[in-house]
Formats: structure tokens, sequence, C-alpha cells
């Protein structure tokens, strides 16, 4: 299962209802950080997220607005104790900009760091899920991402394991973890005799900043949840297009096609004080969508 | 007057209680923001003060605890539409610092920045008051600042006047702005006979981060307000100075020896939780002395 926690909502400019762009996903033990605008870290504790738990930060593009919040959580990070590795993904550019960054600043960390550039592909083979990657259409080299949990085994059928005269006991977590076992009477039962199907692992997407574009209909097909640039209405769509973004009926349209069961809405305009008529206009083109705040949180 | 505005009192760690370094200082018309750390834009609009009236941001130093809200804010206010020129001060660095960061992040203001990099003497020669710098004793290069009103003119005597034989009116504002009248009997009065002797200017100063040095010494004297980086307690005196920072007690030291009438503590490192004991120690030798706190507001 996955865990999203929303910790900015907001587009480049940061108002105090929504901070600027930062994603929290865990998956089990493993944290990961999308995006990391400025003010992140104090967004992580309103979150009580743990910092010890984070294991990569991913970052979409340069803009200081999925950036500037980075050095500082690494710095927090490094006072606070940490010691593990720290996998810090982006487009290329991430490490000349990081490189710059610890030369003016004087950045000293006292754990490792692992800078990783990528313009598509696998960032992350965790434990039980993937993170993969690909090149959106922003302007600057921008990523959208994609976490997959592994293909789960098939649903257990009791029935079937009673049929074969195997009662319920430690031989039933044996045969969903792969074993064949050995009936009271003998007989020998293999894994599938009593498992369904296998069944695809949970999927969510994040894509901002990106125009509306294959990619991110790629990346996002499938998903349980789509997190989307919504950063303006319709009434600004020829904007949204003049500014690498995308609008909020625009965001549906790839939620429909890429055959999502939600799609939340973030990125939004600080100039949407109200911004019910985004969700309106996103609605009525997918019916399954929310509109994302500070800290809000879903349970994929 | 000058109204003084804690937007952060934190050190290089920052929690939900205190933020980053960042001081706003109004004068008249005029603010100037002293530090930029990481969400200083929020506590700015916390703050409810206004980006139009932001004349320059010092920065005392290029470590990212004092720096890293910097490019957010100036980001901010350039999408707010500012068109007059904002003055960046600190020491050298500081222009191939933000140069870098506009390459990388591709950062285009829609107002003129002037780049101003120092190693002491005059900043800003404003309307009625003046901000000076001076490199304090902390490792990289780092700036305190003075704020200096003008001298005042002397207090207008009403006995004198109607001594003399003038009348209530608006001669008496003549006088007060040094020009010499004519009193109803045809006999000349100069301003240096109705005013006392002229009166020196309030003064504020603020340095974080040092360790007590005389050129911190040298700004505070004779301050009104002295804004002092305390960032442990005596205990901590030896790890303080290896740091290159002070404790309470030292920044009250400095306090007494320049002469100050109030001494306000801030840079508080977020391992004290309880800081009265911090206050304590500095009070024991300077009775005047404040606790900052974020959003604490000062007239001066």
């Amino acid at each position: 299962m996955f865990r999203l926690v929303i910790l900015g909502s907001g587009a480049s400019l940061p108002t105090l209802q929504r901070h600027c762009a930062a994603v929290a996903v865990q998956f089990e033990g493993d944290l990961h950080l999308f995006d990391c605008g400025e003010g992140t870290q104090l967004q992580w504790r309103r979150a009580a997220l743990r910092f010890g738990r984070l294991r990569a930060i991913h970052i979409s593009h340069l803009h200081g607005d999925h950036l500037n919040g980075l050095v500082g959580l690494m710095q927090t990070m490094s006072l606070g104790g940490r010691e593990p590795e720290l996998q810090v993904s982006g487009p290329p550019g991430l490490k000349d900009f990081l490189e710059a960054i610890r030369r003016f600043q004087g950045v000293r960390l006292a754990y490792p760091l692992r800078v990783v550039e990528s313009t598509g592909g696998m960032l992350v083979r965790g434990s039980g899920y993937r993170i993969d990657c690909a090149l959106l259409d922003h302007g600057p080299a921008t990523l959208g991402f994609s976490l997959t949990e592994d293909e789960r085994p098939g649903r257990f059928d009791v029935q079937s394991a009673e049929k074969l005269g195997l009662p319920a006991g430690p031989d039933y977590g044996r045969l969903q973890n792969g074993e064949t076992v050995i009936a009271p009477d003998g007989k020998e039962i293999r894994p599938e005799q009593v498992l369904g199907p296998p069944r695809p692992g949970r999927k969510l997407a994040y894509c901002v900043d990106t125009r509306p574009c294959e990619a991110a209909v790629d990346l996002a097909r499938g998903a349980c949840l789509f997190v989307c640039d919504s950063t303006f209405g319709t009434d600004l769509e020829h904007e949204a297009g003049a500014r690498g973004h995308g609008t909020a009926a625009q965001a549906a349209s790839m939620a429909l096609e890429a055959g999502v069961e939600r799609l939340l809405l973030t990125h939004i305009s600080a100039r949407y004080h109200d911004p019910r008529p985004l969700l309106a206009e996103a609605r009525a083109v997918f019916a399954a969508t929310e509109m994302a705040t500070d800290l809000m949180e879903v349970l994929v």
C-alpha cells in the first residue's frame, strides 16, 4: 500500500494555504519525496513524517519552486545525524547545480549522497515496488514519475484448500509464499492449486509541471492515483500552454485516456483563491477527481 | 522610528517555532530585510508586510540558513509585478552565487536587480537613515549591519520663542526646518535661538553569525537595540567558538561594552526547547535583554 502526503499543492508563488510543490510517498518502511519546494522541511515536520525513513528525493526539474527546499532539507538531515546514503534524482543539470551550491554555501553532509541524473527509465528498485521516470513537456528538462508495486500473488482460495484436504494452518502461508506443501493425506499441493491469478501491483503517478503529453499518459496508465499539474482553469488554457503547464480539464482528459482510478489536481496557481471551478471543469471530463490541499493524505 | 519584525529567530536547523534567520526593518516607507533563510517569504506574509516597500535585502553570509529563501522571494516579487530596482547586498561571492542560481534555474526577473558586494562601509543612503556594514568573525566572510537614523534637530523651545516675541504659527515649523524668520517686531530670529542641541539619530545593529568581536561592538555602539547571535548557552561556549558563533552571555558582554539600550537574543539553536536559561545567563550580565521569537515586533 502507498501512503501519499501532499506537502505543497501550490504553483510558483507559494501562499500560506498552498506551499510550493512537494509530495511524500511512503511504501512500507521507505519514504520518497517528489519535488522539494521552499519550506518542504517544515511541511515534513507538520505532517509528522520521519526524516530517517527518507530514501530518496526526486526532483522533477530545476525551477526554484520545485527545488529551493532541497539543500536546506539535506542539511537538516545532516545536522540531525543521518548516516544512510540519500539518493537525489532529477534531470541532467542536477549534479552541476548541487555541486555549485555546495561550493558556494560550503555544505558538508554527514552522509553519502548519490545524485542520479536521468531522462527516463527506472530510478529506484525498492523492496516490493519500483520508481520510473520519463521526460514530460514543460520547457526545461522535466521528469514525471510513476511508483509501481510489484505484482502481488493471487488471492488464497480457502474452499479449494479444504477440498484438497488441507486444514487451516501455517501451510496456508507457505502456499501464499509460493511453496509446495504436503497435505495430511500425503498428497502434494502446489500454490497454483489454491491461489487465484496474480494481481497487478498498485500504481501511482506524479506529473508536474507539464503540458498534456503522451509521456504523462504512459506514466499514469492504469494507475490507482494520478497526481497531475492543474495550474490553470480552462479560461487560461492558452497561458497554460505558453508557460508549459496544463489546465484542470486537460489533466482530466489525460486521466481518462490513461484509464486511472482517481485523479488528484495539484500545482494550483495562487490566483485561484477559490479552486472549485477548476475541480468542476475536471469532473465534467473525469468524475473521480479531487483537489489537493496541503497536508492532505491519500492511501492507495 | 524603526519598526523591526523578527521573521526567523532560529539557527541552522529550522523548527515550527523558529524559522531560519530573517529580520525585517522598516523606516518610514522603506523596508529592509536582513538575511533570508528558507521560508522567509511566507513569514513575510504572516507578518503582513508589503513586498512593494522592500527596498533591499542584506545577506550576512552565504550559508544556506541565511540565504535559501532569497531566490524564491526574488521570484515571488517578480511574479507579483514588482517594477522598482531591488538591491541585494552581501559579502564577496554573492554575485557569483546569484549568477549560478539564475543560470541553473532559468530565473528571469521583471525588475532590475543591483547586487552589491561589500566588506565594510555604507550600503544604503536612505532618506533619513543609513545602513552600514562590517566584517564579523564567523569563518566565511560574514557581515554585521547597523541602521542609523540621521541626526535629528534639537527640541523646539516654545518659551524661548515667546520671549523673543514670536507667536505660535507657521514660523515655528520654519525654524525647526533650519530657516531664519522675522518676528512681528521686525527682529530676525535664527534657529539656534529656539532649538536645543541636535539629537543623535536612533540606531540599531544586527550581528549574526559571529563569535564575540570588536566589529560587532563597533556596529552596536550606542544602539537603541542590538540584535545579536546567541546560538548557544554558556554550557556550550567551546562549541560556539568552534562553530563561529556566540553564547547568550557573550552577546550580553558585547551589549554592555557597546553601551546599547536593549539587547535582543536571536539565532537560537533548535536544541533549546526552553530558551529561558539563555535569557537568564544574558540578563546576569546585561539586564535589558529580551529573547527574540518569530513574528515579534519591536519599535525603536
